[in-house]
């Protein structure tokens, strides 16, 4: 009996193979970078329908030199046919996972976070931007086929209890290196229960423990997802097989969590750091701007205002434009925060909110390592209720507390 | 008989006064600039409850080096008992626009654009940031007072022309130097008949023909709008007085206008450019960055998308939220535009939408000068109206035209 990974990629543990391409994805950074090694290359992009480019890194554009960068990534794309999404779009892990990607299919984007995608059941997972001009020339290219942790999640969560607070929890209970080169399946009846938001959370943190891939099954949450979407979808039946490592989590013993700098795998409850002044707070990227995730942190901030100042940055348009309808924005803003364009947002340090020198954050992305969001900053990682509890309070905050 | 500034500067034309300040306000970038200068003079603030200091050029912070500076202002101002308003809140001249400026004040701010405020009767105007300084010392500053070019509006707007016809309009008539020193004041039948948020854009571009100052008698229209905010105003009775300079628009001849880079003074038809193609809308700033402008934008774009990439600023936290309520901004976002965080957005040229080389954007700020929002790049400027036409065409449209 298989493992997911090795029924989507047609071979057994360890073995090398070439596949086609679902679909390959990039965004300004790495897309452009795959263009300068494309065209040296001389070639042709072999199935441009199956290409997209998503700008979500620097958007819009922070300086001339950016803007430049852009708008020749931007002209080859259209010429060449590609899937291309402007700024404001949205985050691509997030675009990709509003009716783009299926299950079954096996999906690469150059960018580590790739691993989002496993929610649907798909073989998603990050490669480098050279990698990424070969696929433009061949639309395939090679895996050694990854030996799986099993994760399974036991129970339900409870109370502010998240799902990133699982994502946190797993990873510290591995290790930042603990699944190197595997993929993580996460399975058991608290994988069931999980909404596809949170599956989508929970993948997205699979490669702070070094795995290639972080996988659920395909099942009727996420049919009826992409059914919002569109798309219809195929539910896949779960074989008994055997895991190189097993984790059990019970959900019922998640708490809300804190990762502290400079690390991921060191989480801990958010009582251990309670009361720790911040700076600032940051609700967005791949990991936690979902709608579901605005509106976690909306239900505790509203009709109250943030004590610190505070950065909300939709993951995607569709995202924003649900937040617009649903009243969940207009009471992110009337809280008093601060709203940015859908993208990355302040997550990789170079626009947008960047921390100064000895200022802490808090925020809901899954990396907090040393001067990634400010040189000489300190970043604490957390879930959206946890953001919301804390910017009420202008420091570290449970959001089990009596409020 | 007296001119509106000579009133409100309680001295004759020519003649230089000391006055004390009803307010002085400066952003991150002039108010660090400012506190270089405060800390060098070794004194403590006279009336910190008049000074503001309002977060909107550079925010949030592009780099660890911004986030430093803005870091300290902060935490200065917040010492100093300085009315601090955070990033996201808004353009500082939006900001003291929403219930903080009235009629009768004397106002001054560390930005060129405070002339701004003059459309509620006020006499505003920019100071450097070294005579903010010395503002703060002594909560007051000299004067010459100017002698006062009388733009009369006759008639009204038609059609698809609005008030920044009418500022791209007298500005040209004017010349970029043709109010050096001076005041403008605006009246007439056409001045009586301008909404609260037109006068803001016409007394906006009021340096953009070298004066110190744009002004409006406060009348009904200023009672009411200040009522909103929760302000008693007073209306101001025009006095017969004598203009330096006089200069008759009549608005049912103004029509959609276009400034060609680089210069403000240039404007023409919008049909002299009509089929420009664009690679960049911006629609925000202190100029037409109000709920009443991204309303008129939405009127026109409603229902359809644009076909270039499109950033839409507010101007104020005050006005994103009207935009959510409303309708607005779902509007907005539907038609394919990317939103940013309120504040100057990429006005300036220091992020958010910078353009690339040889890259052309149409854009509703107040300057187009050479390099200033990308180096290389062409700026036009006009109306959030023709701006909506031109982004659904991807090229340079009236909003005249049959849709």
């Amino acid at each position: 009996m298989a493992t997911l990974s090795e029924r989507l990629l047609g071979s057994p543990e360890g073995s090398f193979t070439d596949l086609e391409l679902s679909r390959a994805y990039a965004h300004d950074g790495t897309g452009l970078q795959a263009l300068l090694s494309f065209l040296r290359m001389q070639t042709k992009v072999r199935s441009p329908e199956k290409i997209s480019i998503i700008y979500d890194h620097i958007v819009p554009a922070n300086n001339s030199e950016t803007a430049n960068l852009q708008h020749e990534l931007r002209d080859f794309s259209k010429e060449a046919g590609f899937d291309f999404r402007d700024i404001g779009e949205g985050i691509c892990h997030q675009v990709m996972s509003e009716g783009v990607c299926l299950p079954g299919e096996v999906v690469v984007g150059a960018d580590s976070h790739t691993c989002t995608l496993g929610a649907f059941g798909a073989f998603a997972t990050g490669v480098g931007a050279t990698d990424m001009a070969a696929i433009w020339a061949t639309g395939e290219t090679w895996f050694r086929v990854p030996q799986t942790t099993g994760v399974i999640l036991e129970g339900r969560l409870k109370g502010h209890a998240e799902p990133k607070d699982v994502a946190l929890t797993y990873v510290t209970r591995l290790g930042m290196d603990g699944a190197t080169y595997r993929a993580i399946e996460f399975t058991g009846e608290g994988a069931a229960t999980t909404a596809m938001e949170g599956r989508l959370t929970i993948c997205n943190m699979a490669i702070e423990a070094g795995a290639k891939a972080g996988l659920f099954y395909s099942d009727e949450k996420t049919v009826s997802y992409l059914a919002e979407f569109g798309k219809d979808a195929d539910r896949q039946e779960p074989e008994d097989c055997t895991y190189a490592d097993e984790l059990y989590l019970d959900l019922d013993d998640i708490v809300p969590s804190i990762s502290a700098p400079h690390r991921v795998d060191n989480a801990v409850p958010v009582d251990k750091y309670e009361g720790t002044p911040l700076d600032q707070v940051f609700v967005g990227t791949c990991t936690n701007g979902r709608y579901e995730d605005l509106k976690r942190f909306a239900d505790i901030v509203r009709g109250k205002k943030v004590a610190v100042r505070t950065i909300v940055v939709p993951a995607s348009k569709t995202a924003l434009q649900k937040c617009i309808e649903t009243g969940v924005l207009s009471d992110i803003v009337a809280a008093g925060c601060s709203i940015g364009t859908p993208g990355c947002g302040p997550c990789l340090g170079a626009h947008m909110g960047v921390l100064g020198e000895g200022e802490v954050g808090l925020s809901t992305a899954n990396r907090n390592f040393k001067n990634r969001m400010g040189v000489g900053a300190e970043y604490y990682l957390c879930s959206p209720s946890t953001a919301a509890a804390s910017a009420l309070k202008g420091e570290i905050a449970s959001p089990e507390e009596k409020r």
